[in-house]
């Protein structure tokens, strides 16, 4: 492989030339490439600092620093030595650590491909929990380090995901188009890896979106033959217990004919090449173990060559081994669906953490609408929003945060408790310093810098500002690149409240009983704001007594039961019968006949079916707030409510559930769910998407490639939903938008059913080693709320509802308030956008890059066919886009921002692409486009 | 420190000279001198190999291969690190490993004092149980291999027992005697630190001798202040779980400040200096951790002396400390005792260990005698000794056998069960190899190469040549060097042999009924032989129907118990009362409501200051073998009985005692002793020896340095003996000498006990985690049989006997058998001396060192005032010792064999002394010379 140091994006840098070079195969022998890494989560059982520096070694014993330290140390030893490297998070914090000639010597290794960086993002992502704009995002930081730091050299070539729970098709559809040439993992499904190491299919190309174009989801994909571990008897990590080879015919117990021996009977693969894992979790601490064990094992497995053996082993890395393989020029079995659910035994399906831990779920969500809100007012607001009057701020911290929070032990919610917590912190963290960029930023735009809070308990009704001030006013910033109406419901103190707009029209607002205290929530609507438009607006609320009847048009209550009974879309005019209740499943305790297994952070397994209804019957409360919101409280128990809302003008059904503290008094774990139950004929069919873009189809007791044995009939059948899940017949369709992501499944014809909370009381023995049992704030369990988006629509318009409802779910609008009104120069409204986006656009990033580049990445974001108006090639000029930036060139990258895509020169497994010119920008269906662009402040 | 490449001994190789420096200290500051070190142990939860190679790591993690490596890269990155390594058994074998390269680097490094060798024997060695012998040999071994490797920049300057469990004095005066300038421990009595903590005297000047002149045997010694490991907060091996230096202050939880704050707490010495042991067990295994660190606490401490501290932490080395404390020109404490026992809280005594493995502890001596035969024999038959008719021996195997045998976890009993069976497995393997040395210089003395027969079971009357053949001849090797008389016990199967020796006379034999079986034994005394001389004698056996009757003249029993009940001394014509019987004391279980503390390996703690009685009466059995030996058999119980002996023309009384399997059925631990009861007016005084060498005076209850507050009135009294123990009034002395070593104690007015065979239940928590129980071959428990030799004379005639009956225990004479009659020209008789050495001196070693030059320690065995007739100054000549070697040159050296005597250059805590001429040498009361011979073969 030659490697070209990439032109280097920010400085322009020439061209540098430099050879990486893949370790000589024997073409006649098996050829075993052993490939020494380290698996280092970015956060577990211990806090990714802890992890680094080696601290809590009582936790687990591991110390990052020194993992890299010794590798380094070793990998100079011998130049056959290989090694590769994986979490840019980690990576990045030892590298700054080094002197100058660590460094030098680092890069040569990097250089000579003895350093190879593999997947490289920031973090190896969850993908079950994960939404795409969130990974996209961690996966460009990490490359983008490595670019920086190492050119062309150091851009990895393979996605490594060897620990992650289960594989999402998006998440190939990702790596396809940052230009990986392949994709490696360790587990999936123990019935469908048995089918494939039978039929050698082990190894396959994924064909990884029903809407781009082939080949450019196209990635091939290995299931590594020892999940990420050696082969047993073969770890020589210090963390191991593997006996070492004994060559000292001197010393007791020579073994090395022995080793050798079991080596070669480790039963390999038929084909000619075969990857060998060597290494595990945190391994290579003290890389001389390992090494200087695969010396020996090298040298004296590839001495019986003489004597006819025909072995060859070799140090070597996945990208080695990937080349080998596409020169072999075989035909690789297609993979059209996704690797979930995961089980790794009969009854230890891992579709318990698709809903593990929903608070810090949810809290990731909101971060990264955040993140995007801090990285638009960067651009917006220029070089000052991170130096200004409210000081120094930054966006690169919350990058960070959201970079850790996407590793799969921690939006997962797999984690420990105080890393859980840890990872929190790092958001809140990463907030605070946003806080100060986008006060900076506001005060440009608006040209006033009078003080600016923002109220982050909201959620709860807390917001001293609005509580104690007669007279605030409030700033909307909207980050969607499109115009959206957006309730705002504020805790005030008095009774009567003005409110207006920016041009000084009255906005309709009420003052109703909250249902949570008694202080007074304010709901305002039909603040239209534009995309990057903050909107400033001055509201004055007054309160009115709260109505006591209901004038519900598209939603109706069994007054025997309080439950929802049925919806009607008025539009359409069209009607199902939908029940609504919650239950819960009763976790099993592993005292099961069958397994021991028990329900834990990663497992769901119930201990029945048939879950328990919270209670039959809810007690409601009507409560018509205004002529434009309208809604109903139900109680479930002291520990179940929800609030079923309708908004004038919006086409959804809010339904905001909360639960918790789930009571465990009585010895037993809960997992909580909601079940909506319908007369839709969906049969066993639903569908959940991936990461949140493109929608896969689910069928009850199936999966699409092999013959399931279903073990287990509830936890068998959940996926991952991370913005919608959906059930439908020829008319209708039911979609369910949420918050965060959960866990779903459809285990009845016309039923839906999302998991929500889970309070359990024994660890399920994946090293977590705690049970999932959050503590709350003020209470003994966790209080966890959030928010159902139901849409009722023909099945060929939902897309048309369902889309923009979850980017708005996603990007949501950010609010901050000042005491007082405005000062009489500043300016009520902006717009950082021209014009709105065309409907099927979205724009998925808008960052500063450098002093004068900005990365832009435009998504067309609906799947071929899901949409009679939106499923088309739609184009967007990149130069007329913005209202206060010139745009002087642009520069398209892969999806991942680390290659130009005109250097895009991925293995050919199949045809290549065409890529158009650069201004006018064409999207397809669920095609994202990511551009450099030169610009200048107006 | 300039160190002198030693002249090197074989070689004759000319000075050279090298740079050794020691850190800079700052006189006006505190300075904190760190030394990195590990402490490998050579054997004790796995084997040596197993520790070697970090096999086994399931047990305890622990690989010393990876130790080595690492510390040699992390000291090459930067000159100011240092590291210290002890245990040279493991240093040879990564040695041996290395490329020229590395052992290029690594003496460069010791060259410039940056690895530095302390203590340097070929392992660490125990204190309570070994032999002088044996220690001296082991230390040797070590100092040689580092000695011919690394010359004088390789000598060890420091002695170093930081883990042994209690220090002997004899091991202070051989330190002293080798040249070392100070010795450093760990452990020592509780009450006796916390004194020590209080008065400063934590350092001192030890003066080991009460023979040699001072200050020969005297030795700085100081103990440690954190044993040997790193204060609290401080380890930062990978092995330990203590925060590490987090000085990045981006990442979460920074704690330089606190780190160094609590460094700067952790309450020093008051002196100006201070030494850390910044190691402990098996450390430094990736010393990356350690240094990094350490790195890091001297940059941030240091530079608080900016800001006023007067903190100055540095790397150092012990030897760089004590040049120091040396520098310094204090006055220091002075202790005459010694450091037995050790205790570690109140109920903790470790006396147990004294006697644990009884049987291991007996073969471990029994191949010290054979070691020293075969040495000898290698000497005597030269060069084709190694290379000769029976084929290649040598007495390396042996050696190094014995080396790892002298392991404070090896015969101190300590190891785990396995680990125990491979120190024997060693033994077993270097006697093979000395078999066949012996067999091939036995030829070439005797002129026969007929095949030869070593009965190792004679013990247990097992041989199957004397039980088959109807003729045979018997060789008898005796390695003192001086003419003894030993009975000589054989199985046979006929009933009538004629007995004679190499001139043809008749022997006195006699054949009996064998108390064990019905096989004959036969006897054989008067077997006079010279040091050295093998006296090759054939005898005819014949067997007579044993006497029944018993006609003793020293010995009564009581008719109505069956027990000893006088002893009388016909030379002196003085009687004491004497009865002697066995007890168990019952081990602690833990369930005791003062201390959880059981017995176990390490820890004696009875339940009770009673012991059980076996029986309160014996069945004796009278048998008169022959008119020279004189026997009684008692059975006390079915596992403990014993044969009491007179042998005309011996002093001593044997008490061969069988214990065993102990029977632990009923849940109890058993500690069982022999205890002998007379009207000796002992008072609370008794006498033991240290490592085999001079007596101690031990009092009850009492300790010579502090006012003992006694809390376990037996475990608190038992003190080791390795050859001999004594009660003693003005009139009359018992002695006991026995044939291993093992613990003993006076708890009563003439009373004197033994410790012979110990069955626990229980772990003692030190860390071995198994109950010493030890497995029998065909039964559930171990069989222990041994020997005591009491001999009773006035107190100062005393040594006179014991002296000499001691070292005729320790170096017995070796049996060879040969099937019929020596063909003619086979030459009956040898003897390596020209006569009988004084009975004063005793030969300690004589081994051939390199092809020209031959190894000799001379011994006075006699301590000062001890006797009136041997207490003096003694003259051998060494020219005209040999029969068979033509000595051409002597140079005295130091006891370790590896410095010239007149290069000695100890530290001067005190004045200096002169060495007389070298062929006529004079030993002083127990003054050990040691030379080097240059030979010819005659």
């Amino acid at each position: 492989v030659i490697c070209l140091l990439l032109l280097h994006p920010s400085t322009g840098n020439a061209l540098v030339e430099s050879l990486q070079s893949c370790p000589a195969t024997n073409p006649s022998m098996l050829n075993v490439h052993l490939v020494p890494h380290t698996h280092d989560d970015v956060g577990w059982l211990k806090t990714v600092d802890q992890y680094y520096y080696g601290d809590r070694n009582n936790i687990q014993h591991a110390g990052v620093q020194y993992i890299l330290d010794s590798v380094i140390d070793q990998l100079q030893k011998d130049p056959a030595r290989r090694f590769i490297y994986v979490e840019t998070a980690f990576f990045y914090r030892w590298w700054k650590q080094q002197n100058q000639s660590t460094q030098r010597i680092v890069t040569q290794l990097v250089n000579e491909g003895r350093l190879e960086f593999i997947n490289g993002g920031w973090c190896m992502s969850d993908e079950a929990t994960t939404h795409y704009s969130a990974v996209i995002d961690q996966m460009t930081l990490g490359l983008r380090f490595l670019n920086d730091t190492f050119g062309e050299c150091g851009r990895p070539r393979v996605a490594w995901h060897i620990d992650p729970f289960g594989h999402a098709r998006e998440h190939a559809s990702i790596f396809a188009q940052m230009g990986y040439d392949g994709f490696f993992f360790g587990r999936l499904d123990y019935q469908d890896k048995a089918r494939r190491m039978k039929t050698k299919e082990m190894e396959m190309l994924w064909r990884a979106s029903e809407s781009l174009t082939p080949p450019l989801a196209d990635l091939f994909t290995g299931v590594l033959p020892n999940g990420y571990n050696p082969p047993e008897g073969f770890c020589w990590d210090q963390s191991c217990n593997d006996a070492p080879i004994r060559d000292d015919p001197d010393l007791e117990d020579y073994n090395v004919d022995e080793i050798v021996q079991k080596f070669l009977n480790a039963g390999f693969y038929k084909a000619n090449h075969i990857i060998m894992t060597m290494g595990s979790d945190f391994q290579y601490e003290n890389a001389n173990l390992w090494y200087k064990n695969m010396d020996k094992l090298i040298k004296y497995v590839n001495a019986l060559q003489a004597k006819g053996s025909k072995v060859n082993v070799l140090y070597s890395t996945p990208s080695c081994y990937l080349q080998e393989l596409n020169l072999a020029n075989l035909t690789w079995p297609l993979k059209t669906d996704d690797f979930f659910p995961y089980a790794d035994d009969a009854h230890d399906f891992w579709t318990g953490y698709f809903t593990s831990r929903p608070a810090l779920k949810l809290y990731e969500r909101l971060s990264n609408s955040r993140l995007q809100t801090c990285n638009q007012l960067e651009v917006l607001g220029g070089p000052k929003s991170k130096s200004g009057p409210f000081g120094e701020g930054d966006s690169d911290t919350m990058s960070k945060a959201m970079g850790v929070a996407q590793h799969h032990d921690a939006v997962s919610g797999t984690e420990k408790q105080h890393v859980a917590y840890d990872y929190a912190r790092r958001l809140a963290t990463g907030w605070a310093h946003c806080e100060v960029l986008v006060r900076n930023s506001l005060a440009i735009l608006s040209g006033s810098e009078a003080p600016r809070v923002f109220c982050e308990n909201l959620n709860i009704s807390v917001c001293p500002l609005t509580e104690s001030s007669h007279k605030f006013s409030m700033n909307v910033y909207n980050p969607l690149g499109r115009t959206v109406s957006w309730p705002v419901r504020l805790p005030v103190n008095g009774s009567v409240y003005s409110v207006t707009d920016a041009n000084g029209r009255a906005v309709d607002s009420q003052v109703g009983n909250v249902f949570i205290s008694l202080k007074c929530t304010c709901y305002i609507y039909d603040m239209k704001s534009s995309c990057l438009l903050p909107l400033l607006s001055v509201r004055w609320f007054h309160c009115l007594s709260p109505h006591r009847n209901i004038n519900n048009k598209s939603v109706t209550f069994d007054e025997t039961t309080g439950l929802l009974s049925s919806l009607t879309n008025l539009e359409t005019n069209q009607t199902i019968q939908l029940t609504q209740n919650f239950y819960w499943y009763n976790a099993s305790a592993g005292n099961n006949k069958e397994s021991p297994q028990t329900s834990g952070a990663y497992i769901f397994r119930p201990n029945s079916s048939d879950p328990f209804v919270i209670n039959k019957t809810a007690e409601t409360q009507i409560v018509t707030v205004s002529s434009t919101v309208q809604e109903v409280t139900q109680w479930f128990s002291p520990w179940v409510s929800q609030v079923v809302r309708l908004y004038e003008g919006h086409r959804e059904l809010e339904l905001e559930w909360t639960v918790g503290p789930v009571p465990v008094a009585d010895g037993l774990g809960k997992e909580v769910i909601t079940r909506l139950d319908t007369d839709i004929k969906s049969s066993d069919y639903f569908y959940t998407d991936s990461n949140g873009r493109e929608v896969l189809e689910r069928r009850k007791d199936y999966r699409p490639t092999w013959e399931l044995k279903q073990t287990e009939p509830v936890a068998g059948n959940y996926y991952p939903i991370n913005s919608r899940a959906y059930i439908k017949d020829d008319k209708h369709q039911l979609t369910v938008v949420t918050d965060r992501s959960q866990g779903a499944s459809s285990l009845y014809n016309g039923s839906l059913e999302i998991m929500l909370h889970r309070r359990l009381l024994y660890d399920d023995y994946r090293g977590v080693g705690e049970p999932l049992s959050e503590p709350g704030d003020f209470s003994d369990g966790l209080v966890a709320r959030g928010r159902l988006l139901l849409t009722f629509t023909p099945p060929d318009t939902a897309a048309d509802v369902h889309r923009p409802l979850a980017q708005g779910m996603v990007l949501q609008p950010l609010l901050s308030f000042q005491d007082g009104t405005p000062s009489a120069n500043t300016k009520l409204e902006f717009s950082g956008l021209q014009t709105d986006l065309p409907p099927a656009v979205h724009l998925l990033t808008l960052s500063q890059w450098d002093e004068d580049t900005v990365l832009i990445r435009l998504e067309h974001q609906y799947q071929a066919k899901e949409s009679k108006t939106h499923s088309q090639p739609v184009t967007v000029n990149l130069q007329k886009l913005f209202s206060t930036l010139d745009v002087l060139g642009a520069s398209e990258m892969s999806l991942g921002a680390n290659q130009w895509k005109e250097d895009m020169d991925r293995l050919q497994w199949n045809a290549g692409n065409n890529y158009p010119s650069p201004w006018e920008v064409t999207l397809n269906p669920m095609e994202i486009r990511t551009f450099l662009l030169r610009v200048r402040q107006l």
